[in-house]
């Protein structure tokens, strides 16, 4: 932490605050400026916040130096961490597509979609079966029922299964069907259910919050560490800009960033990111192009019928389509999907 | 909902659209332009969603005309919604200010911030007993023996308890004690949150996200209502943008916003929407002549050293000046606190 | 500034870094932490970018200590600045309503708006004789002819004019009607202009670009000062963020902010920063009970036939209201109007 | 536009709309819904605008329909614009590359990148002579003497120069030495230099405002177009967020969307866009994954000794690897550079 004590500020005020610092249990060094002078707090006690000595006499800013995380840094884990669910990859050399429908609507909707993205090439099949929809007089998911038909499409075609979980009171359930536990936007600063994904010993797709700076995304991967879980996967979808073209911004800054701060895989979901279905080929195949260890996406058999999602979702020869096109970027990127 | 069919559309594709909309159970009225023609879809049948006709040929954009929340509306009701919490009305003339310290960190510091706040003039206490911190390395409340301190202030004092709800599996143990219960901002979209404190039979304080839009902020409330609890209350604490100089935004204009769209209370958080003391104080008197009901203030008796959020905190010296300056800014909109 | 140096940075890269430093004139302070190394390099020369000192091997970030501002800073000049314009004082005890029509569109809109402002208590007169205007399409002002007529309704009202220019190109014309010179959001940043209005002897209202961070926002008036043009009057606007119930989001923090940052009288305008009349007259009192020194309101003697801006212009007789209201808020505050 | 009256409209405030929008010279389109009259006014009449019907009693919002921009549309023309700079294309198949330093600083330092980025297969060569620097005492520019060596650099090299206009009145000396006038995000509207380069017979390179909406910046673009030059290209460099990690948010989506709505070339600048160099070569590679026509990139033979944006320059030697990846990509993408 640096302390910058302001313009005029009295020697008893730099001696109050010098005296506080060591306290807590730091130790100091001062650098007197022309205009300022600088106190480094040197040290690191985690749980007393320095932030506040913006209340001392004197005191202009406390600036921290130190990023908060630390499981989730490279600093901690030079290597990339590669999560292995069932057989496949992600952090490694190839590429992993996940595909499928928003909602788990029914059988049929479920089986045709597995089949087509299964011979398009993608690994794992996503769908949610409990739904975090904004109103409460939405389609809300078939629970149970909905992931019974996700694990007949995964007897059939052998696609992993990704799920979203909304409530720590549904974990119990989930762990029979989900290959990754997908905590979605809306819930990524849920301490609670963070923590209790974090006790599962299961995989978990962590989406970033619509708001959440970097730093703090990572802050909710390191509170899934710290419960002892490391198959942790990261996913930009989106944040919220003043843009209304696309339905939040597709945010791909975020992958290079993300992939020179932390060892975690970094993956993209360019359906939710631009909420518009001729956007979602041109941003995956960017995003790839951008170093991203995955892509999510969304599929369904008849989009224009969808109970959620259907502007964006892609109809199975669009699909197709995509895969060919993100093929041949990954091998520029000399990676294989 | 208005479906836009772009230039070039044949009346083949309009047809099609039409005989959609009608299936879904809608009458059409269909009006051409020289450049666009658009249908208007009339009726509302709550579960399919329309939006997803935009994936079909011909169709340049859907727009909604109808706003999504219905029982928070002032068109359901009409009058204020005045929530009582054991004798105080929030949301009546009369302004009410809820003030303490962010987290509960002993008797002490509670009893200290108590008997201060109340003799200023504070109707309600604040202390987070649960706390979701960004970082899992943060201090993370004192859990029921914080409950209990506050329930001996409440009991010394008068002060009602407002205190925060961060995971489903707590509700029990916070019904005992508090008055209001809190859901925090980054918990403004935790869906399975809101519906369980829509089913208990106590007033709930729900925060903006700081970064959702007032429309989803209403259908956040809407889920709570729908689940039969109408005591609830709005607080705006900061949106996310890009300015640095305040840790967030405080968005007042949410205030009348609110006020015109909702028959719920609106109070504001000028110490988690500006994240610097200074900026208290002007700020609660800006709320209050923008309309708000309530103010929620941050008081500790030593900010220095408190364990969260000192850089907001007011001490009680200061927290004394600002009630008397807003009791003369609530006199001027022919209102009390 | 402070440079931070990575964690596993060699002695060498310390040692170059140093050398660059001192290079450049500036005198190093080194505090070698647990985990990263800090360089304080104290001295100003403001002409050699330190920023660029992160290209090194093994700098981490480069943090700036000191605000860039200095002619517009508190430091510079403690006292607050009163700017005289024919009698009437910007920045004084006494808060200032400047009114008017968005555009000048004709005489009797322009005199029929000049009498109300005036008999209401406004003791200037806005109106646009050159607009910039989002659309080329749009109304472009009556330019000459548009000032003739502020001119007219001064000399019936003795009303001060307040006008915009958007080009260096109209300095002169402006110089021989203006009172005021009123820059733009939209050219915040234009710094030829900035350069141009800051060597003309006569006020300038610099509105804050609506994705300028209060920092720029003080680099822009700096531009203006450092030219020698002292009376500079700043105004909050409104600022781009995701929200979409209002047209901008009028952001009040700003007024303390910048109270506590710079001597220049602080305005707001309610109107630009919110676009729906509805919210005007709460945003205004709000913005007063913040501390504002004046206001930008539009009024139109009829809005829904306003060639620019008329949702959100306010007829006369809701702004002779809005004056009542403001009157009593400013009063509460100690102010008159 | 669709003029939607709220619940509760009398038959008298809709008959009030209704003859208002005809005797603007629209006609009208009726459809009453179970809550809500929707009024579809058909026509289009550029300078009335609509909008202010706001104001009428009864009415809940005017919500347009059709895009305002008209000459910068893909209805307007269906062929990508190809903008022919002395021989080198851009928006045709192939990809360029404008490379070169943000500040023109010396002839060495001109001539050693010019060297270096036409022998790794740039085609243009940028470098500002005319800077808009935030600070007033940051390094303005060389001016004219830096055109000189621009003009130097092109002589032995043949790239073609790009250079930045900040002022109408430096217009005629650029005209004599730019192949390619750049207009800055600062300036995206500023609508007098924007005509003044709409006269000019030469191409501009016009970059999104920072805050600038798509829609906006294509009315930039119209301004321009509206004046008769036809050869006008687009350019991302990022937009303001919440996210600090990168200075701005390079926004790649803004790629996909500006080729579905408008005919005119994109270009990227992930320079700028990103404000690191570690981020340059991936959002390179993205954006032109993405879609986009050509790429800015800064390049600075010393980037810590720069005297502007150090931090986001490219060394000659890492420019030469950036150009390898994307040869790679853009063939992915069926394109050569």
């Amino acid at each position: 932490m640096i302390i910058v004590m302001g313009p005029g500020h009295s020697d008893e005020q730099l001696q109050a605050v010098v005296r506080r610092i060591e306290q807590m249990g730091y130790s100091c060094h001062l650098s007197r400026g022309v205009e300022r002078t600088i106190v480094g707090a040197v040290g690191h006690k985690d749980k007393t916040p320095l932030q506040a000595l913006e209340q001392m006499e004197g005191v202009e800013a406390v600036i921290p130096i130190l990023r908060p995380f630390k499981l989730a840094s490279r600093e901690f884990k030079r290597e990339p961490t590669i999560v292995n669910v069932e057989g496949v990859s992600i952090g490694g050399p190839e590429i992993v597509v996940i595909a499928g429908p928003c909602s788990v609507e029914s059988e049929k909707q479920v089986m045709d979609t597995a089949r087509a993205v299964q011979a398009a090439g993608a690994k794992m099949l996503r769908g949610g079966a409990y739904k975090p929809r904004t109103s409460p007089y939405a389609f809300q998911g078939l629970e149970e029922d909905g992931l019974k038909i996700l694990l007949a499409a995964k007897a059939e075609t052998g696609l992993k299964i990704v799920t979203e979980i909304v409530s720590v009171g549904d974990l119990e359930v989930l762990l029979k069907y989900a290959d990754i536990l997908q905590v979605g936007a809306r819930n990524c600063q849920n301490y609670a259910l963070l923590r209790a994904v974090g006790q599962a010993q299961k995989p978990v797709l962590l989406k970033r919050g619509m708001s959440a700076t970097i730093q703090e995304y990572l802050m909710a991967a390191e509170y899934c560490l710290n419960e002892g879980n490391y198959d942790i996967m990261l996913c930009e979808r989106g944040i919220r800009t003043f843009e209304t073209e696309t339905r939040f911004t597709l945010d791909l800054n975020a992958v290079p960033v993300l992939k020179n701060l932390t060892h975690l895989p970094v993956l993209v979901d360019p359906s939710h990111g631009t909420g518009h279905w001729r956007l979602v080929a041109p941003m995956a195949r960017a995003a790839i192009a951008a170093g991203c260890d995955g892509l999510l996406v969304e599929v369904h058999p008849e989009p224009a019928n969808a109970l959620s999602d259907g502007s964006q979702s892609l109809k199975p020869i669009k699909f197709e389509r995509l895969m060919e096109e993100i093929r041949r970027v990954a091998e520029a990127m000399g990676r294989a999907i």
